[in-house]
């Protein structure tokens, strides 16, 4: 099988003027797994562009979606078929996902995917499958939906060293701290978050931290070349959070988020998800529901990216773009990727991170207390001036 | 001549696992044009980085460097060495470095540079020579410092259609006005500046809002496929704003800082450099010094991009960046990147951005009016929200 464009013809393509690919560029071949809201948006986004055609969509029950689509409901006649170049995985999950992606990568495929589990847990074996096989394995969409960080980390911000990276990058959560701040109580916001398509309807990972756990193990794997799988007690959700706690720090002038921060120190890697407190003038705090914010913190100073976190059209964005990579790029990858860190423990469950040790500390409610612990970082502390840890006094 | 690692055996490198690459990549020869403070920067990172060297470095007077490094004053050892294969270009100033370039490339070398003078004016020229020459030239350090906002813009940005971009892209005008705000005149904080090496000793380019003109027309070229060149009646610096002013508007809950705007509709492109008014919690009145921030308004939604937008080790990072990207992959750009677009006027003098034409307006001084106006922007407005423009009332 001749495999294009990933690395068969570059030579012959690469040395086209671009103004002339249009009628040079053969047409590049699509298959997506999967045809949620995203997928929808890949589909839409790609019928405005040349030289991409979508030849099959693996859909469970076809009479669900529009006839005129290339349905089908086998998988193997998309991993088999020699024409597609590019599986697009927008389907979630780990199993059968991860089968489906290594299946393709092994019969000569590229891969694009939005499947924050399965990079999470697979991502780095995947990388390395797709290097042996001389393939692309982008996942741009799978942190920060419409975000570009991802390729930023892979290229750009790696070329000093990082020290941390944070972010608030779970639209869900937000949007019920959010409510809950204005007065609902959780169930109540939860129920709101479903009754509007924010929630999913088993909502778990989301509220318990685990979606947000999984895109910290993308970026940190990319940021520290360490795939951590992440462990329960470093990760904790909102959902022992009462409206009446929102209530009390705000009068305080603080108001909680759910961050995920890892930050490296030479022999070991912090890994942290967890309901944090800022001041009300934080950038985390002026949010809007499905908006994400990304912090990180290098030798070359700080880069904050926020945007789109999620939304069919935004996520689909960084897809499409991953796509266009794959066809005008090799998709190689940093050769130091795969050096290891040993991971230690952060070992006190309550943790206070402050410029000035004199700083006044707000009393938290001891019901706050609850779960994994809270990370105060008034002004997202990059760790080169020295983080002063705290246990919370307790009223 | 064998060039590489451009195009003529990407073939060979791109079947490697990466992991291997080490030992079996050929060294990639480098050569830097000027060596200040970026210049400097380059050397340092590079100096970590492995197969990359510095062959030879273009400076004025030998004399003043370290003499261990490969110095020479004679720019044609450098584009007549075939074994050179990215030069680097951080002199600055149009004239000879656009020559320089433009001969490099025409001798098969490929070009990074940071000179947003020479990209705003002839980077169109420079991006179609550079494919016909089948070498790269990469720009990110020209916008933005150490800010990854060129290469997000040119690949993952433009999936969806751009409404607007916008930013806070000079640090020497942040500086400034933050010091005349706490009641420096503005010669006072002009000096101040200049002691600390914020400000050049000619800081035109910079206080008359021309830095940041050319930087539009860099992100507008990428953005709308629009290379425009700034017009003086599109271009207001601060140089007229006074501490007084700064205080009253304080005093309503607002600052003001240099904005660079472009925005697109269906026939037309408005460009506009101009003192700002914001509230005072909006991003940009948070900036610190040299800090940048950049917002993309498209269809997938706002992304904003915050980070160094100056400072050697910063804006090397993006050169280093740039060099990695030449080395493994290939620069193809977007085929549609030189589509135009009519530009017509914004031709209202004094503009006011609102969501809603009930908000109150603030009183603006009249002194404030003069040079090319103002534009409110209270919430950095995306433009599918419909603008609103009003004069202001002048007391």
């Amino acid at each position: 099988m001749q495999l294009w464009p990933i690395y068969g013809k570059l030579e012959t393509i690469g040395i086209i003027p671009t103004r002339d690919l249009g009628e040079q560029m053969r047409t590049t071949r699509i298959a997506i797994l999967g045809l949620g809201t995203v997928g929808k948006g890949v589909v839409e986004i790609l019928s405005h562009q040349n030289n991409v055609t979508i030849d099959k969509i693996l859909v469970r029950d076809p009479s669900r979606h529009n006839r005129d689509l290339p349905l089908t409901t086998n998988v193997w006649e998309i991993i088999e078929d020699p024409d597609i170049d590019i599986i697009v995985e927008v389907m979630g999950g780990v199993d059968p996902a991860y089968d489906y992606l290594a299946s393709a990568i092994h019969s000569g495929k590229s891969v694009v995917t939005a499947n924050k589990e399965v990079v999470a847990r697979h991502g780095r074996e995947l990388m390395e499958l797709a290097r042996q096989n001389r393939q692309g394995f982008l996942f741009e969409a799978s942190v920060g939906g419409g975000i570009p960080v991802l390729d930023a980390l892979m290229w750009h911000l790696r070329t000093t060293a990082i020290h941390a990276i944070e972010g608030v990058i779970n639209g869900t959560t937000n949007f019920i701290l959010s409510e809950m701040a204005q007065g609902m109580e959780f169930d109540q916001a939860l129920k709101r978050a479903q009754a509007l398509g924010i929630a999913e309807q088993d909502p778990s990972a989301d509220i318990e931290g685990w979606d947000s756990a999984r895109k910290l193990s993308i970026l940190s794997g990319l940021a520290f070349n360490s795939w951590i799988q992440a462990e329960a007690e470093r990760v904790s959700g909102i959902t022992h959070v009462k409206s009446s706690h929102l209530h009390r720090l705000r009068d305080m002038g603080f108001g909680l988020r759910l961050v995920a921060r890892a930050q490296k120190d030479p022999t070991s890697l912090g890994f942290v998800v967890a309901p944090t407190i800022y001041p009300l003038d934080h950038r985390y705090l002026k949010l809007s529901g499905s908006q994400n914010a990304i912090g990180i913190f290098s030798q070359a100073g700080t880069t904050w990216i926020e945007g789109p976190g999620a939304g069919g059209i935004a996520t689909a964005s960084s897809i499409v773009s991953d796509i266009q990579r794959i066809r005008f790029t090799i998709p190689d990858r940093d050769p130091v990727l795969f050096e290891d860190v040993l991971v230690t423990d952060i070992d006190d469950p309550y943790l206070i991170f402050r410029e000035d040790p004199n700083q006044n500390i707000p009393d938290i409610p001891h019901s706050l207390q609850r779960g994994f612990g809270y990370v105060i970082s008034p002004y997202s502390l990059p760790p080169e001036k020295g983080l002063v840890q705290y246990r919370f006094r307790v009223k």
